[in-house]
């Protein structure tokens, strides 16, 4: 029936010890899939309808947004689409376009382009390079001075990776929180790496605004959520509803997302507050991981070192080697780990390459580290 | 460990005769729902990245959505979170704010919602009203003349909803089309309720937009997740890239629906053109129910008769005057229908209630008819 379009099962968790940044925060546990069959069909979340997804009592998602808010350390938390959308959400509903933003160098791409589509002007603030490419807070201060001197007013936002897609560094958080609090500008936390990984309270670190990704960092597959969490200052901003429709907050049109995505992210919220307290313990093999790799020698690890996070990337002159004369280029390391039952890592990557030990084994990252040694003592 | 939340499986459709308009075409076949375990872990569908979701060769979307666009008589299709998520990355890219645009008056909420988002004044085509409720094509004239007469400029978008969400009326949409064509203003058939359970051609129906909802329409629940098809000429404009990353749309800020979201709206497909094919018989089905529901006595079937949609809208009178003396008032019929494992109508209503008989067996229908009749026999 389906004209020639083949579409594969998946089984990559199952059949591969898997590497990938994006997807180790990711994985779904057994409870949490039992409920995503059963809310699977369309607005299997509004059999109870009571206007918007945010206040529903069965199932009840609005219990479950006030433990996230305070698992959060904010006041209040509704679900979007993802991590991206509530960026976007925000920027739409405090910025006009035209009017300026700070964001550090190493933040996601989305960040930048949730910021083009709300027509904003972004300033950066530059990361210290090679080898760390650490974002240091001090440095916001010339950015949001910067952005004031060419745009007449202070910026209207200001933007955080918390925890970076590229290097996985961490950034001391509460002292840009410090910096916008000085300067009365409204401060962007964007958790998508480590809220769901790690403990984090937004009011701590000064914060005003938390985007969370619950596929990313929640054991929230299924389709694409993500949190919006705020101080109760803005809440009338950023949830004010439509002024035909009451109950329905313009940013999210209404409701989000729903359905089997909110519900996994609701299922798996036990297990999430559970890891998090486990974090020291991720960290500790992130660590020995690195320092395992390090030791096979002409490997360096990039960011923060000590590291301070599951997402780690490693400069590999070795493997750069190994593909200059290898017959298979550039694509060698993925075949051989492939071989190796060993995925995550991109295709084509031998200079440099991140990848993820979140929620792995020591036997099987021990693993990992004797399949990279066989790798280099058989082709280098 | 869940801190007192209580979230129980759902089986609604196992269990029960749902007639709930909203969930009767996203029910998801059974084929779909191995494809949505194997890709539920968080961006499972990123495992061959290409830099965008549309363009992804594995698992084949972009075969997909060059499927979707044929299927729908348009050029281009890209996934989006979902219908009005497409409707509103279609005002945000091509109109201003301030700007004018023209809708039916028995457009969904979220048409609203998205142009009050965008900034944009609405300017409403009203309907017949009661007992029918027709949307005029003919009608669009006067509300395209009076928004350039009070803004100096022909709105920047019109929009007519095919299938309304109320009365299930659906509209000639070629005659709206046609007048749109004749002012030179760009044209949004919402199809949230016609495409994927009728056959619909966007061309023909002289469409520059078509938005579609998988989770309404199109067999394909999970997350949220719906379609925006368009024609060529509007492509570079609504599929616009970020100038700093050239693969990005930013209108769906790079990537938006994943994951089991999209593999199951994919996996559906198959299913969903087979069943287009039959809508014929399912209109046959709705007429004839309707006729039985009538045939009660003191029943009437308000919209379009005959009918031309499974979403059917009855004025009650006969169980309004039982809830009058009724000591459950309006809950009886709710009540009385869960004893026969019947759901779906909202609980309350008993003045007028809407209804879908779309995949339901003619016993079904048959059976949800004599319970009507014996809930009347009985209480009246």
């Amino acid at each position: 029936m389906n004209q020639g379009i083949k579409l594969e099962l998946r089984a990559r968790e199952e059949l591969f010890i898997n590497l990938e940044p994006l997807q180790r925060g990711g994985v779904v546990p057994a409870e949490s899939r039992k409920v995503a069959l059963s809310y699977i069909d369309g607005y299997s979340t509004c059999d109870y309808c009571l206007g918007t997804l945010h206040i529903l009592k069965k199932p009840p998602i609005c219990d479950f947004l006030t433990e996230v808010a305070d698992f959060l350390g904010m006041d209040n938390a509704i679900i979007t689409h993802g991590c991206r959308e509530a960026k976007f959400a925000i920027m739409h509903a405090i910025t006009k376009p035209g009017q300026a933003m700070v964001m550090d160098e190493n933040r996601h791409y989305t960040s930048y382009v949730a910021a083009e589509r709300a027509g904003l002007k972004t300033y950066e603030v530059p990361s210290t390079g090679y080898p760390e490419f650490k974002v240091n807070p001090e440095e916001y201060v010339s950015a949001i001075e910067k952005a004031r001197k060419e745009n007449g007013e202070l910026p209207a936002l200001v933007l955080l990776t918390h925890v970076d897609w590229t290097y996985g560094n961490l950034v001391d958080a509460e002292r840009v929180g410090k910096i916008c609090q000085e300067y009365g500008v409204p401060f962007l936390l964007n958790t998508a790496y480590s809220s769901g990984r790690m403990p984090i309270n937004g009011k701590q670190l000064l914060a005003d605004f938390i985007t969370c990704s619950g596929h990313k960092s929640w054991a929230a597959g299924a389709g694409v959520v993500g949190i919006l969490a705020l101080r109760d200052e803005w809440k009338d901003k950023v949830f004010k509803p439509s002024q035909r429709y009451k109950v329905k907050p313009i940013e999210i049109l209404g409701c989000s997302a729903r359905g089997t995505s909110a519900l996994v992210l609701m299922s798996s919220f036990p297990y999430v507050k559970e890891r998090v307290k486990h974090w020291d313990e991720e960290l500790e093999k992130a660590r020995w991981f690195s320092g395992q790799m390090e030791s096979l020698g002409d490997i360096r690890q990039l960011g923060d070192k000590p590291h301070n996070h599951d997402l780690i990337r490693f400069e590999t002159p070795v493997f750069n080697r190994i593909a200059q004369k290898h017959k298979r280029r550039g694509y060698f390391l993925y075949e051989e780990l492939l071989k190796r039952s060993i995925v995550g890592i991109k295709v084509g990557k031998t200079k440099s390459f991140d990848l993820s030990t979140y929620g792995l084994t020591r036997e099987q990252l021990g693993y990992v580290i004797d399949s990279f040694r066989d790798v280099i003592n058989k082709l280098s």
